[in-house]
């Protein structure tokens, strides 16, 4: 039931030169399924990372954590599906390190050179036998070309793969970056394990790419969540491999700007893919509140907008019941709101005014736009000159099911 | 699909001396039937309320606040179903006033006197005429035992009425209290318009009455709500009519904690009827979170868990899937938590201990624990010795179908 998300092109897929991608079937929740990912990176790469606030983060979170902290030089990455090791308490930090040590033994590098990566059912203890069994077979099937099929190796529930590749064109050269994610329940993506890994060719400081990862998580993958990045799991990685001519030091590198746009539409790209392709989802929705007096409030009347379950079902139903996204701007929590002074479009069709009703507003012009599968809600909050924008989903039976079936 | 929740049993709600009721058929959404409730107050009842914070409160909100707030003697209330007059600015004001007008004309008070209350669709103008016919009809039908037609009167999506009825014997004699609920969606309570009234016989001082309706409104209505009192209409009213023997003048006297401990159980029972009723619902449950440092933290978790769309759903599938309940105890803001002191039980079944999952804990046991109708989730958070208890229902197709057509 995805909403307009076609399946990524393969051809269009850029190898990105000195990252290889190896994949395997470890059978950690079903047999004859591609279940872990194994991504190797030419020494002198260097990663980022920005994961998850939630307190019961996962095993893996931990690791990567404490390996990008001690700035270790990073070669490889490994994600398991069918498990997300999270609830599992020391044995869970356990297992996640003999991961680690099984992988960085086979490449002949050290331990703290993996990050670890883990997602699916939470509270069971991770098969760890089974990855390190497929272990030699995904680093024997390692090649750069395969970004595709290590798309599919990181799905869940999600029902295609999804992965975009951009090109950069600099004085110095071009950038050439690839990217897979992968998502899952969307009502409350915050519970979801997202997962996004980029590689890039650039060779970057890796204190602004750190900057820039954030800068670019906040844009993306944070805009797609409730409260802000807390699922168990939730990991978003930019790899540069150095291996292109392009060169950034700092912020006044002529390339600078063009690979922050790129990292940034990339990631937005990704993201939005997740919610094209949330649990059972029918609309895709964009979620734009402006007139406000700065970022947070303007996110979050839009979270509070975009993950209200009843707005939500109103857009499954294609009903304009638009009341209800004046109730969710009015119970968001930015309490010195002037209700009198906010306007709501649905498209381009105003619907309340100076917080009432529009006289001129039509039921009819409204029920048109929430027919379409993309729709856009603009909020003005009349009180300054901020803007956010949020990306989600409509709640549908189907989520429902996917949800109370998803052991099963 | 409501959750043990049966009729109210019309010979045992007590009439309250001093207060009557009247019905009508407005035909403000539908035709043929009853949509409006008169409640008439003796002369010298002291009337308090808790209303919500949402800033798009709707216009009876913003009056009802004004005419307490003015100390005015308070002598009828009116209510409507069928359109919340919220989102509808100044006009809505207006004719929420028109309300107020008409009504106090026909009893011969002025209009200050009188507490107008709304629920139904958001956005949508009150046809305030077809209220102002309606009038006579509600006043002709006023009688003292008629709280099983007023309990109907004020539903929307709720199945059936709910109401209860407590006598309190004191040493000075019997106080007898009567209310009635109604709820709505109950994925997000905050969204649905909730509302309350009781009637007591007693003679209490105002201030004392104020004090106390906060107090009951935060241990039962406001304890099935997320984000606190914040829909555009929530609204819960205690009326003394005084015209019992018993007076309170303060917390001193001796029939004090027994009205204060009978108002918080009839609450209690009103609210959770509400969740018993939630839209939907096949399951109820109850959230205990204790071992935190203050209220408000295990408040904050108990809400998280039980707002959680992924924890409703495992419920409603009977699915022990409960790392989705650490996952929401992680995300629910109390950065400073210590997962590895957190125990989790599911009725009396240890699932998760030390933060990590219960070596003993059987899938089994969990699993019949989720069959039950009726289920308490408790988590001690190791860390204080506050407590606090949130009530909740699971999530349902039934929820999305109900939502979906809520307007056709």
């Amino acid at each position: 039931m995805a909403v307009n998300l076609p399946l990524p092109n393969k051809d269009e897929l850029k190898p990105i030169k000195g990252l290889k991608l190896g994949i395997a079937e470890a059978g950690i929740k079903r047999a004859n399924r591609k279940d872990v990912l194994v991504i190797r990176l030419v020494p002198g790469s260097n990663v980022s990372g920005v994961f998850t606030q939630n307190r019961f983060c996962a095993a893996p979170v931990q690791l990567c954590r404490a390996h990008l902290l001690e700035r270790n030089p990073i070669e490889a990455l490994i994600i398991n599906t069918g498990n997300a090791n999270a609830g599992t308490g020391n044995e869970g930090l356990r297992r996640a390190q003999q991961t680690c040590d099984a992988l960085a033994h086979a490449l002949g590098i050290s331990a703290e050179q993996v990050l670890p990566f883990s997602t699916g059912v939470i509270l069971e203890p991770l098969p760890v036998e089974k990855i390190i069994t497929a272990i030699p077979k995904a680093i024997t099937a390692l090649k750069e070309d395969d970004w595709y099929a290590a798309a599919e190796a990181i799905m869940t529930t999600d029902t295609q793969p999804k992965a975009a590749s951009l090109t950069i064109q600099t004085s110095t050269g071009p950038i050439v970056m690839t990217g897979i994610s992968k998502g899952a329940g969307m009502i409350q993506p915050n519970m979801a394990t997202m997962l996004g890994f980029i590689g890039t060719d650039l060779s970057i400081n890796v204190d602004l790419l750190q900057e820039l990862t954030r800068e670019a998580a906040d844009l993306s993958f944070n805009a797609i969540t409730i409260d802000g990045d807390t699922s168990t799991n939730d990991s978003f990685i930019v790899m540069a491999t150095g291996q292109s001519p392009v060169r950034i030091q700092n912020k006044s590198d002529p390339s600078y700007s063009a690979f922050r746009e790129g990292l940034i539409s990339l990631s937005r790209q990704l993201a939005q893919m997740i919610v094209r392709d949330g649990e059972g989802a029918t609309k895709f929705m964009t979620i734009r509140v402006k007139g406000g007096r700065n970022s947070a409030e303007c996110k979050r009347i839009a979270k509070s907008i975009a993950h209200s379950p009843l707005v939500k079902t109103a857009f499954f139903a294609s009903d304009p019941n638009l009341g209800r996204i004046l109730a969710a701007i009015g119970y968001a929590g930015v309490d010195d709101l002037d209700s009198t002074k906010v306007q709501l479009w649905l498209g381009d069709v105003w619907v309340a005014r100076d917080g009432g009703r529009n006289p001129e507003y039509k039921e009819a012009d409204g029920q048109a736009v929430m027919k379409q599968a993309e729709i856009t809600v603009t909020v003005d909050l009349g009180r300054g000159s901020v803007e956010e924008t949020v990306w989600t989903c409509d709640l549908s039976h189907e989520y429902v099911s996917i949800n109370a079936d998803y052991r099963s």
